[in-house]
């Protein structure tokens, strides 16, 4: 499984590049150059909205939009992902930087590059140190909850835009309160344009590509025309804010852009902004590998390729560190333009080279043009996007599964909603590892008996068994730890004590693939106080790694016991000279 | 194993002083009485010694073992456990109050109220919820470290009272380093004091039981006596204090320590006091907690008693709480008061009360007497008792046994001793936890093969046995959760793509008590990705929990293969006409 490691294969290890470049021909080419024109006519309008969401002058969509995806393409191991701004991770930035009460925008725009500064050297040092697994921590129901709960406060800050009125804070209570307060600000013009860009593009997602298909078109340019609805939205809402001076009648427009390729920017090294943003900049890390590793996984199995997540790591962290020295702000690999992207036929990351390149034009061209874009234009593509992520169903899944999750997931959700993001995200880990901590921390404990005519061994309660009322059997459910050590202990004694012919008891251990020094110490404590109630402690099925470890304590010189390769090896040596059937007991 | 849950008796579960005060007898009085005089005497010195390392006047110390020792004998449910300030309980007291950063002795005796009030609110709190098994997430080897670097931290801080010079700081480093600082200012008499108390009560805890036992003392006499040894040194350097006055020449005594009984005191419930205390109190209760149910345990299990852990967390909170009322600060169940209280016959929490009504005496009458008590003879008590608790045998044991157990243990030690008490019980936590995680998150997965002539299947690496070519069957010696989910999908993927004659993967589950939704998920995804492959996904020995909760989920409808109960089973039905012999692969 592993690769041989000569100099070559072990340096295209670390820049994935040097693997697909090798074998680039013409056809890969054209391939990434059509996707590459798809994803930048998308990525357009999705980066001026993302920066938007993150409380950010547009142009530093766009330059989030250039660097990162060359970085990528250098470092990153998915064939299809793309990278960029993306909805979750920018509404993390604006939380983040609405922290600091910052109202000088040169001093916003360097927070944003700091943070996307440290989101890369944290993104960087846990590739290198791979770390990748620590991703892991996140539960499946956690991310739903987490991805649900963030497009709601998504969609509900973007109505601000929508009705032209002012609105902030980062729960949904405080955006709906002072949505409230201020409803009577509604400006009639930006809501028509907004609310008729919303349900045009909710349309174009889910009736136009049908419409075309019937009209005799290809699925393939259907698809593409379908997908090129927010471009035409952009074009239509800004030629009529345009042609109507719709800005005079208090219409929010993008004003102006600057023009040419991003600036060279450095991120500030205070430490005192390092030490407020650290915490928010980790956050951003984690969900925004999750999101893209997810992604990226999802994509590289249908083409049975396999990506890295260390190298992903090395890869986001490259993207995140040159966001940070080009004016941009955090970015991760995003979802839909992954997508469409994989779609468009992408075949390497060259095509994310290529879409660089498309952005970069757009900074020298199309800024200009962008001048009458109402901003509640952008607004509505967020919202469509976001909607689409929001999926409830996860709560009936999960609590038709198991309570345990479904705790986890609600508890995500209301977190998210009530105290913003960070809490929302921290709260789901730490609720995670907490339930599941809970949950081993009283293990499954089984008595057993021999199923007849086997030399099986299966629960009391569930199965028809053969007992011996000198023997009890039980098989723990779980690996033996602190947590749970003493809980062990507690049961056998009460279970022995309780039941007077019982000579043996013998603890069953399939299921136990580890055992600490805290329950080791248990364990000899359980041997000693069987020892004096004159009751002999076996153990049988020990795993291999379990009985090393036991081998280099003085535990297994002290039992008072024997250890059995199988259950029913013990069951042969301790049961009566006939088996005792369980009608005698 | 539940006891019926008659009215009186669920009473007597909340107020355990209901259960043995009905059987008390004229024996167990005399017992109790008798076991109180002896503690009492011990515990005058040691109160006052605690105060003194707490920061606080001496007097804090007799309040703090009066009223405390009542509640716990009405709420507590260990029969010889002793209750008041204890070493290491009171070193955290002084670091927490420390932080704060007061001057006024007011104030200070105020925060130490506090503390304690703080802390038994939390006891309590979590006995009512029943949560007394939280305690057990700290591990055996964790506890072990952190009580041997408070002993040497708490030592340390004593120096100064034996060297007389100004000594300050919460850690090893800091202590040493202002020690070092005021090296010049050693007071030769405080020293000459200091030193000869403290070389007489090693010599009294290891030379002289064996001289009296030699005499031909009775061996409870001669440990009696023995346990005298701090009171005769109070004695004798105190009445050399006084004959000599000494405190003209730089000794420092005790002095006035107001007369009669503890005042009536409530404790701050300002906001912020209570926001800078309140995570120190929680850490006080919970080591606080963790070292009074272990000794309960012992002693309890010497006579086949038992206690309660949720009601030891009523008791401690009710004993916290008065104490707070009642001048004292932050108490628990202390390890040598209560083995002297054992072996002295204590048989009911009676002699819990009886000793508060001796200490009652003594505040009334002899805190006269302690006006020119030197307190380098308390330091040199403190230092004595504390060193026995200081046991570095740990750390080789740990070495030995398990690397991680090792790390968890050298970490909570170098932190203590580098960085205070709450920094090395924190992280001594929390690396037990997240160790604990990263173990689980890479588990141990086993290819196994069938023992010849049984029903029993091992590793093919450590055990000769019998396997199929187009059948590999992998043993998941782990729990199925979000931290290892992923890991899973990727190792049978791995597996199968280097094999080809591979047509079914058997998942044999006995160790597996758990499959969470996260693992559920990634289940449903490797039986997609292996039906793609044309591989077919079985399950053998899944357990009863777990097989039900699969049954909520549609997994074993899309399941591309069997369920088998035994591994046997599935060998039979999967296996060639005749049982492929490992020779023929």
């Amino acid at each position: 499984m592993q690769t041989p490691r000569t100099p070559a294969r072990r340096l295209s290890r670390y820049l994935p590049i040097l693997g697909w470049a090798r074998t680039y021909d013409k056809d890969t080419l054209t391939s990434d150059l059509v996707a590459a024109v798809i994803v930048t006519i998308m990525l357009i309008p999705q980066s001026l909205a993302y920066a938007l969401l993150a409380g950010l002058p547009a142009e530093m969509g766009l330059y989030a939009s250039i660097l990162p995806l060359i970085a990528y393409a250098i470092f990153g191991t998915s064939r299809a992902l793309a990278v960029g701004p993306v909805a979750v991770v920018s509404l993390m930035t604006a939380a983040a930087i609405g922290n600091l009460g910052l109202s000088d925008p040169v001093q916003i725009a360097l927070a944003a590059g700091t943070l996307a500064f440290i989101s890369g050297v944290i993104l960087l040092s846990l590739g290198i140190l791979r770390l990748g697994f620590l991703a892991n921590f996140l539960s499946h129901p956690v991310i739903a909850g987490f991805i649900t709960a963030s497009g709601v406060l998504i969609a509900a800050s973007q109505l601000k835009h929508i009705l032209g009125i002012d609105m902030h804070g980062h729960t949904l209570v405080g955006l709906i309160e002072t949505m409230v307060a201020h409803l009577g600000d509604i400006n009639w013009i930006t809501l028509l344009i907004g609310g008729s860009a919303t349900a045009f593009l909710f349309w174009v997602r889910k009736g136009l590509k049908p419409l075309l298909l019937a009209k005799g078109l290809k699925p393939r340019v259907a698809d593409i025309l379908a997908k090129a609805g927010p471009v035409g939205a952009v074009i239509v809402t800004t030629l009529l804010t345009f042609a109507f001076s719709l800005a005079d009648h208090g219409v929010k427009i993008v004003g102006e852009v600057p023009m040419g390729l991003p600036p060279l920017t450095m991120p500030s090294f205070s430490p005192d902004l390092w030490g407020q943003l650290f915490l928010s900049g980790l956050l951003i890390s984690i969900i925004g590998f999750v999101e893209s590793v997810s992604v990226a996984q999802t994509l590289a199995a249908k083409r049975r390729q396999r990506i890295d997540p260390d190298q992903e790591l090395i890869g986001l962290g490259a993207s995140n560190i040159s966001t940070a020295m080009t004016g941009g702000f955090p970015v991760t690999g995003g979802f839909s333009r992954s997508v469409v992207n994989f779609d468009a036929g992408a075949e390497t990351p060259a095509a994310g080279a290529f879409t660089a390149v498309g952005i970069a034009f757009a900074t020298l061209l199309l800024t200009p043009l962008l001048f009458f874009l109402p901003k509640a234009t952008l607004a509505a593509t967020i919202i469509v996007a976001v909607l689409s992520l929001v999926d409830f169903s996860i709560l009936p899944k999960a609590w038709k599964y198991s309570r345990v999750d479904f705790a986890a997931v609600a508890a995500t959700i209301v977190l998210t909603l009530g105290f913003g993001v960070e809490a929302g995200v921290s709260a789901g880990v730490m609720l995670s590892i907490g339930l599941h901590l809970y949950k081993t921390s009283r293990p499954h404990v089984a008595e057993v008996g021999l199923v007849p005519g086997t030399q099986h061994f299966r629960n009391i309660l569930r199965h028809d068994v053969e007992t011996d009322e000198t023997i009890v059997t039980l098989r723990v459910d779980e690996s033996l730890y602190f947590a749970n050590a003493r809980f062990l202990e507690d049961y056998v004694l009460n279970r022995v004590a309780c039941d007077q012919p019982i000579k043996h008891v013998i603890l069953m251990f399939p299921a136990v693939n580890e055992v600490d020094m805290s329950a080791l110490e248990t364990l000899e404590e359980l041997n000693r106080r069987l020892k004096e109630m004159d009751v002999q402690m076996h153990l049988s099925e020990v795993k291999g790694p379990v009985m090393d470890r036991l081998q280099r304590s003085h535990f297994l010189d002290e039992l008072n016991g024997k250890v059995f390769q199988s259950q029913f090896d013990a069951w042969k040596a301790l049961s009566g000279p006939a088996p005792a059937a369980s009608a005698a007991s």
